[in-house]
Order: structure tokens, then C-alpha cells, then sequence
């Protein structure tokens, strides 16, 4: 069933591990996401191409499998040698290649502390910004314009995944969302929705009169609160960096700005949670967003 | 207006550097703050009983003073020399006792990887469970249960102090919020509203008796959605933790089970983001919640 990489100057292992620089995930469409929870969403989505795993996994079990502080529920989904098996039989039915390497080899792969055992080599679905229609559906894009922390972009990606938002797009100055640390904060999330990058405000703008898209900005001195919008059907939610706001977007250009209250002193939220509250907010408000 | 600490030995230092350990923690009711912002922040609420800083700390601009993917805005306040000495002002007018140190020593104290030459001796102002009344105002009180991650923990607590909620019981199976990352993460939230730690099941339940609380619980599985229920003037919210779920509280002994709505396969938020969009949920409701 699968063949064995015993080098660490394997072509394929060189061409994994090259894959943690940017320049090499621009320009390859690819990436890699790590540990058993992430590798099975990247095989249900379809999108991963390969998986590189260790010598002993599948055959027995290995302690820690599940571990992870925010591994999402999955003590549900059973661990050991079986949860490991399924995944390999799932990911060979799908068409992936299966590569098991010798545990040194897969030490140079592993990004993690802990590391599951587990890699997939994965392809963006959507590379361009043209490749997800802005026009189709009732629908909900998340703008990302500054965020740096990969935990917090990840998580966001998440968010909208969940939400029902119809993808994220980041301009330039955001953190790259396809670095491991957000593709494991994004649980999966960043297989399943479009994720757009280096999108410069000039094609968002484009982008959103094509769509018929109306922008709206979450700004901390914004006159409006946030639920007193009436969210047009149609939006692309701005979200600013942590610390330094919004590197791209002018604000005189969006139709809506809103804030959320802060009480007794507090200067901010942080900008997942901020932006968790207004995806389900203008989500709440039409019953649930549809896909694109 | 300061004195120097030059020994590594010093009485003093190694009170503080055994505070990274959490039951000096417990035992003193001291944590330490570290970085700019929140020794601010620790100053401005009356919680810091001393600074330790490092020799040329408000005296030459240091580069970086500001840094950090969610310091929160502080661009705004301004940096270098000028900052620092009117921390240093504020502190002494407020009684701190002001300690200049070494930097070889300071080194020893600082935990994060770009230090910003402070770090603030903090005392907790509440302690015990019987601190804070519960019967006090029209209050939203957080409580978490089994959260494990002290950034997700210390987003919560931002969360509540920016949401208004009276304060934040944690069960014993949760991490502790005065440890350092958990404290930053909280970007001062726990120098202004109450947060006990280790509240056994036991003492929750009476404490919402006494104080007429209704618990509520977030529950993946619950059949309510978040927004379809009438939220009491006065609920003790609960949050499981993030892949174990509730560690101390029975399901059966809460009078609400809600849940948020998630779409196209998305398995969960992540914790922080739930609780946000609950807290400011149950907000919401009542124009603003009032402190206790």
C-alpha cells in the first residue's frame, strides 16, 4: 500500500520541507498541514495530494495521538492505530500518494512539538482572486487587512468557516494564512472556504462592484454600534491588525463602520474574538449565510 | 527616586522569580505583569505594589518598546524614554516602590522573548470567592471550566472586562490566569475585575444560589440557539474547555444549554471566540451590563 522514504535527500522530503518558506507555497499553490485532525480534514476536502507519515503509524498505537489544546473535540473521533488506519485508507481511496518515512526523515518534516506522525502535502483549491465568484449567493466575505498573529488569522479562518462566510481574502500586509501555525489554528477551515492572498485593495475594490459587495469596516471609533446595522445581504466585512488597524483600506471608501462596545476601560478586543462577533451578527440576522 | 539592584541573589528578585511558580503564586496572592502596557495598565488599576526595570529603562529610547502581535494599540500611546519615565512617575505617585535593576538580573525576571525592560509585582485584589458579592448589580458573571489554554484563557478574560461581565470563576481543572502568558493575553483585563481560581462545583452552585444567579451552560449539543433564548439579568455563563469540554459541571444541574450554529462540517470555534460571542450576546440584551 505504500512505499518507504528512507533519505533526507529524498526529492519529494526536500520538496516538503521547502514548503515551510513562503516563496515556495506562492509559487507551487501547496502547502502543508500537520497532525491526524488536520490531515483528515485535508483528505474529506479534497485537497490533499500526499501524505507523509512515520514508520510505526497505522501499525500501532501511539501515545499522545489526540493531544493538542484545542484539538476541537477530538476525543470523539477515537485515536490510535485504527483512527490511523482509516485515515490511510480514506486518503489512498481519495487518490493521494502515501509515502511512509523512516522517523528521521519525518523529524525533518514536523513543525510541531508533539508531532502526530502525520503530514499532508496539500493544494489550494483557490489561488486566484477571480477563481471564487464574488457574485454568487447570499454572501459574506471576510477581509483581512493587517492581521499578523498567525494564531489569531487562523483562527478567524475558522471562524468564517464556521459562520458560513463565503471565503477570506487578505491583503498584503497580512500574515501568510497558509504558514503551519494558521493552517493548524484554522482546524481544517482553510481547506473547506476559499482563502485568498496578497489581494491589494485596488482589485477589492473591483472585486466587491462586481459582486455587488458592500464594505464595512470594524473600527473602535466608529459612531455606529454594531448591531444597530441593517447588514445589506451582500458584504465584505474589513477586519484591521491588532495593533496597527488597517494597512490598506481607506476608510472614507466603506459604506459601514461599526464598533463594539467596550466597557469600564477596555481599550480592545482581540481581533478574532471582534471578528467572531460580527460574522455571527450579520450572519444572524438572514438565518444562516450561504456557501458560494 | 529608585535604588539598583545589582545582585542576582537579592532578596527581592528571588521573591519574583518564584512566582513563575504557581503555588507561590497562590500562597502570596502576587503574580507578575510584564512589558509596557500592562505595567500601565497594573499602575492605573492599583494592583502593582512594585517595578523592577532594567538600567537604561526611561532614560534612553529603546527600539522595540512597542512591539508584539497584539499589544492593542499601543502606537497610539507613544514609546521610547518619554513612556517610560511617566510610568515611572505614575508608579511612585501611587506608592510603588521602584526598583532599578541590572540587566544581567533583569534577564532573570523577564519572561517574554523581546522584553521591554518592566515587570510589574502585582497583587491579586481578590482572593477568595466570598471577595467579590454575587448579589451585587445586574451582573453576567463568566465561568470556565477546563480551559486549558492560558492565551484562550486570557482572551476570555479580556473578553469579559471589555464585555462589562462582574467577573470570572475558573473550576480547578483550568489553567491558572495568573500565570505570565495567560496575564498578557488578558491585556490588563485581570487587574480590573475579579478572577478566582480553583471554585470547586460545590462552592459555584452556592455561590449562584446566594446570589441568585442562573447557569448556563455552551454546549455543542444543546437544541437552543444562543440568540432564540431570553438571557436572565443575572447569569453565570459557563465554557468548556477546548477538546475535553466540562471538567466539574453537570450538564443536568444547568438551567440553560445553548448552542452557536455552525455550518458546511465546521466541528467547532475556538473557545475564546464562543465566549465572546455569548458574553456580548448576553450584553446585548440589556444596553450595557453593570459592574458589580
Amino acid at each position: 500500500m505504500d512505499e518507504m522514504i528512507v533519505s533526507l535527500r529524498n526529492r519529494r522530503v526536500l520538496e516538503c520541507r521547502k514548503l515551510r518558506q513562503k516563496k515556495y507555497r506562492a509559487r507551487s499553490g501547496k502547502y502543508l498541514a500537520e497532525g491526524l485532525r488536520l490531515t483528515e480534514e485535508a483528505v474529506r476536502s479534497g485537497s490533499a495530494e500526499a501524505l507523509f507519515f512515520r514508520e510505526s503509524f497505522g501499525l500501532i498505537s501511539s501515545a499522545g495521538a489526540d493531544s493538542g489544546a484545542d484539538s476541537g473535540g477530538d476525543a470523539a473521533a477515537g485515536s490510535g492505530a485504527g483512527r490511523e488506519r482509516r485515515l490511510l485508507e480514506r486518503a489512498e481511496a481519495a487518490g493521494c500518494q502515501l509515502w511512509r518515512i523512516d522517523d528521521r526523515v519525518f523529524a525533518s518534516l514536523a513543525q510541531t512539538q508533539s508531532p502526530q506522525g502525520v503530514v499532508a502535502l496539500t493544494r489550494r483549491r483557490w489561488t486566484r482572486l477571480e477563481d471564487p465568484d464574488p457574485a454568487a449567493g447570499d454572501a459574506v466575505w471576510l477581509v483581512l487587512d493587517g492581521i499578523r498573529d498567525p494564531g489569531n488569522l487562523g483562527t478567524m479562518i475558522r471562524t468564517a468557516w464556521a459562520a458560513g462566510a463565503a471565503g477570506v481574502l487578505c491583503l498584503p500586509d497580512t500574515a501568510d494564512p497558509y504558514e503551519g501555525k494558521c493552517v493548524r489554528a484554522s482546524m481544517g477551515g482553510i481547506f473547506h472556504i476559499p482563502v485568498i492572498t496578497d489581494v491589494t485593495w485596488e482589485a477589492l475594490r473591483a472585486y466587491c462592484v462586481a459582486g455587488g459587495l458592500t464594505l464595512a469596516m470594524a473600527d473602535a471609533a466608529a459612531g455606529a454600534l454594531y448591531y444597530d446595522v441593517g447588514w445589506p445581504a451582500r458584504t465584505a466585512l474589513c477586519i484591521g491588525g491588532e495593533a496597527g488597524g488597517f494597512a490598506g483600506i481607506p476608510r472614507e471608501e466603506t459604506a459601514i463602520q461599526v464598533r463594539i462596545p467596550l466597557e469600564r476601560g477596555a481599550e480592545s478586543l482581540n481581533a478574532a474574538v471582534a471578528c467572531g462577533i460580527l460574522l455571527y451578527e450579520i450572519r444572524r440576522g438572514r438565518g444562516g449565510v450561504q456557501a458560494p
